[in-house]
């Protein structure tokens, strides 16, 4: 359907990270789940408190700076774009684009329960030409 | 249009950097042009050599790797799948799918002349609901 929703296309896998974690150690977690982001959590209230790129470890990387003691805290992104499970995914497109982003958690009251990425929505594409080629006719009775 | 071509949203400022730099040195070409991925020229013959993203720099970093001085034509990635200017954008994507992979270096004639990334692809998406919306006449007149 045109009308799909965020929640069918997330990862539901979230990865998250310690503030005081270092540049190296979210690499490695980066490296070894193969992702692109991590939330920070705060651990006494389990409240998200930012999110870390693998653009925000390649400006650690790029200046000056002790990779191995820096921590994650230090250069993670605070003020977080989240979106709702229930949302559409143009409405999460046009969002990302909006804030120039590539990853959105999602939090549904207040609680994490996913994370839509570039990836997720490019994967869903293909499906989406198919609903116009149906709302065509081109595809019907297939 | 349904049939929009790779041609249509992609990215023409294509960066690149030579095999002999380091990890350090491509982490702030990224950081500097906020880009994941840059391409690796042969200076001789001007040919694709590889590919060079963000993900490699993380898994340097990861790794016990002196990342001052590791080369890029260490860790890139030799074999680079590309395509062309016209195919259609659905065909970009189910080939991302395929591969996993999130950047699609266009190539005409042996020419390279653009970049499609999943961001692109995901910039396009509400204008493709827009002509699903139309195909249905929802926003007919508009």
């Amino acid at each position: 359907m045109i009308e799909q929703s965020v929640d069918d296309v997330m990862t539901r896998t979230v990865h998250t990270i310690d503030a005081e974690a270092t540049a190296c150690e979210v690499a490695r977690l980066f490296a070894e789940h193969d992702i692109g982001s991590a939330l920070v959590v705060d651990p006494a209230t389990d409240d998200l408190a930012g999110i870390v790129t693998q653009s925000d470890v390649m400006a650690q990387v790029a200046g000056d700076v002790e990779i191995a003691t820096v921590s994650v805290g230090s250069f993670m992104t605070r003020s977080v774009v989240t979106i709702d499970s229930s949302a559409s995914i143009h409405e999460a497109a046009a969002l990302m684009r909006e804030h120039s982003i590539r990853r959105l958690p999602v939090v549904d009251d207040g609680e994490l329960v996913g994370i839509l990425t570039t990836t997720n929505l490019t994967h869903y594409l293909p499906r989406l030409r198919n609903t116009i080629l149906r709302a065509r006719g081109e595809l019907a009775g297939q």
